[in-house]
């Protein structure tokens, strides 16, 4: 049996191939590039049906992801996060089929194991025995983890203002971790200094081709989890945004397979942080690429990045499925966060209480309308960012009684 | 179609029953109280296959569960967490069939939440509108949220060393909560009291009955995802002991409907730190009741329980499965804790860390044989207790390179 389908690179801007063979970063040209699966020969052959019995983890899609060999497969029991009903929620908001898919039920506690298992994966099929990366923190705490378990050396930097449990994962893992006091664009100039100098395989985000790949199972997910029925509106917290950019190759892929409407894509919308919104200024300004956003601050650490290599493949996902780019601010997801937990009993990361402050706030304004299917990714596990919360509670000696 | 095969409550110490749908909480005679089912009846009609096209979350097994009317089901889709092979580790330890099930993959990042979907689902069942419970913080947590998705009010009581994070969702799920400068025990006391002056539902450890249908769970689950053939050794990190109680039952209500062989129990190993051990010394002296334990102390917190009210189904379970009970030191389960990051890429809790140095250690001792298939359970995700990592690491400036 065929374990992947996977046939060949290749560059969105230029149209250049590359083999799967070979250890590939950047095409020539500058751009990302995207991994070609036989999608003809894979029609023929392989029906939803084939997944039922299949484990519930990323993996269960192998045909259509990059690894080749079974036994190069780095997991961590990643995958199939649950889709939940927010009914209560939903009611206030005025979004009765209101969903979440909650990617903190992932490894390390971020949907950012997706990538890393898939992209150490196939790094370690490629040969690969030590890799560099920049992160704003969960992306090189999973990498960290996944490198271990492949027994791949990672070098991992990251903006000092980093979630703080993402250094002592890096640690953990035994990666080799290092701060910069800066921004995540400065932490990935440091990156490919080292990469160039030591002759390290660079992970950074896009720079290879395969953890798309694995942020693209979100997408086959939520097909498989609405019955190949996708969702009306999808929103996505988005920074480098190859969440988005996978769960959109994902649904290009699921209709060429015939296995979703090829008339009805999810309207994709993506979200940031009032104080880091290039690709909102971008899409609102008509523009294909994003211009660097200055002086760059979100609470929602994940999502401030400046400048994303995949700007024009973010644009362009939004763009071909009507969807739209909103902001919100800081104090607004942060109230948002604390909505959600106590309606709804779950603690999202900042990130994902911005997407759910967008659906707010796109419903409000008509563009979400009432009946649409609404489905909002929580990237994170809100463990991970402890000051999103202030505690005040009181103290009691033990002889002490609770007066109300 | 029945959705719970569920039949009544029954004492395992003076073997009274009652009703399960009635509120009720301790047996008369100070025990806690079990769930029963139809089993004669569910044998005839239930078969493993009826779970193949099932959700992979823990109410796929709905008929071993209390819960009868689906629509009281507050899930946040916990269950069906991974069991990994850990290859490298194992072969270290001289035990090659390694297994670790990660439960910190699970809603709030631990194994609590197993008990809390459950019991909070079976509370609103019974028309519970609030209730209170003492925790050494995770099952606080946990319930606290899902009392959140279930509209119960709660009030809850931790120690003041308990994991700060704990605090955090607590807090964020719009519970009431209280720190107490004591112990669990102590936090115990103050909730018993709350409960009689203002008649509240008592969620405490082994108070109310469902519990430990959640955690049951665990050794379902445990089953399924071995085929049916259950494994020779399970080491589980014991404070209050309701999981390994859990488990216990949950292999033995799969013997009664012939899924698993009646002839093969795996050897349940209750774990505990070297600071809190009062099953092991228990079990040490042949004793079948525990006394409490003096000046309780160890950074895996979860185990910090001087006295388990069920310490003596756990010593129970342990004998007849021909078990043991294993402390470790805590500067012991800290180093296995690195351990487990650096080889295997998973971060795991202290708690889950003491049950690899049990491991370790009764392979040492021969008491676990080579070819004995071994599985660990990681009760919680290592984030929730970023201090068992130190970290030490450079500091670039935006204009420095890396130096090797």
């Amino acid at each position: 049996m065929t374990y992947s389908y996977v046939s060949h690179l290749n560059c969105p801007k230029c149209n250049k191939t590359y083999n799967v063979d070979e250890k590939h970063q950047l095409c020539e040209c500058g751009s990302p590039l995207l991994v070609s699966y036989k999608m003809g020969e894979l029609k023929e052959i392989f029906r939803p049906d084939d997944l039922i019995q299949r484990k519930p983890n990323l993996w269960r899609y192998h045909e259509l992801l990059p690894v080749k060999n079974e036994e190069n497969v780095i997991t961590l029991g990643e995958g199939m996060t649950p889709i939940l009903s927010l009914k209560r929620a939903g009611a206030y908001m005025n979004i009765p089929n209101l969903y979440m898919k909650d990617e903190g039920l992932t490894p390390s506690g971020s949907f950012k194991s997706r990538g890393a298992a898939v992209g150490v994966s196939k790094a370690k099929e490629l040969g690969v025995t030590e890799l560099a990366m920049p992160t704003n923190g969960n992306a090189g705490a999973a990498w960290s983890l996944y490198c271990a378990r492949a027994g791949i050396k990672s070098t991992i930097v990251m903006p000092i203002d980093a979630p703080e449990i993402t250094r002592k994962e890096c640690q953990a893992a035994g990666s080799d971790l290092l701060l910069v006091n800066g921004l995540i664009g400065d932490a990935g100039k440091i990156v490919a200094q080292a990469v160039k100098d030591y002759d390290l395989y660079d992970a950074s985000t896009l720079k290879e081709p395969y953890r798309i790949e694995g942020k693209k199972t979100m997408g086959l997910e939520i097909a498989e989890q609405f019955d190949w029925k996708v969702p009306d509106v999808i929103l996505y917290p988005t920074g480098g945004g190859v969440g988005l950019i996978g769960i959109y190759k994902a649904l290009c892929e699921l209709q060429q397979l015939g296995w979703i409407d090829e008339e009805k894509m999810p309207r994709l919308v993506a979200v940031q942080a009032e104080g880091c919104a290039p690709i909102v200024k971008a899409w609102k300004e008509g523009k294909d690429h994003a211009e660097p956003w200055e002086n760059a601050s979100t609470v929602a650490f994940g999502i401030n990045v400046a400048k994303a290599l995949g700007d024009f493949l973010i644009l362009d996902a939004i763009k071909q499925t009507d969807g739209c780019a909103v902001s919100v601010s800081d104090e607004t997801l942060l109230e948002e966060l604390k909505f959600i937990a106590s309606t709804e009993g779950v603690y999202v990361s900042p990130e994902g209480a911005a997407a759910f402050a967008a659906a707010r706030e796109l419903r409000e304004n008509g563009w979400i309308k009432e009946d649409d299917q609404v489905l909002v990714l929580n990237t994170g596990a809100g463990i991970k960012y402890p000051d999103t919360i202030d505690v005040e509670v009181p103290m009691l000696q033990k002889e002490d009684k609770i007066i109300r």
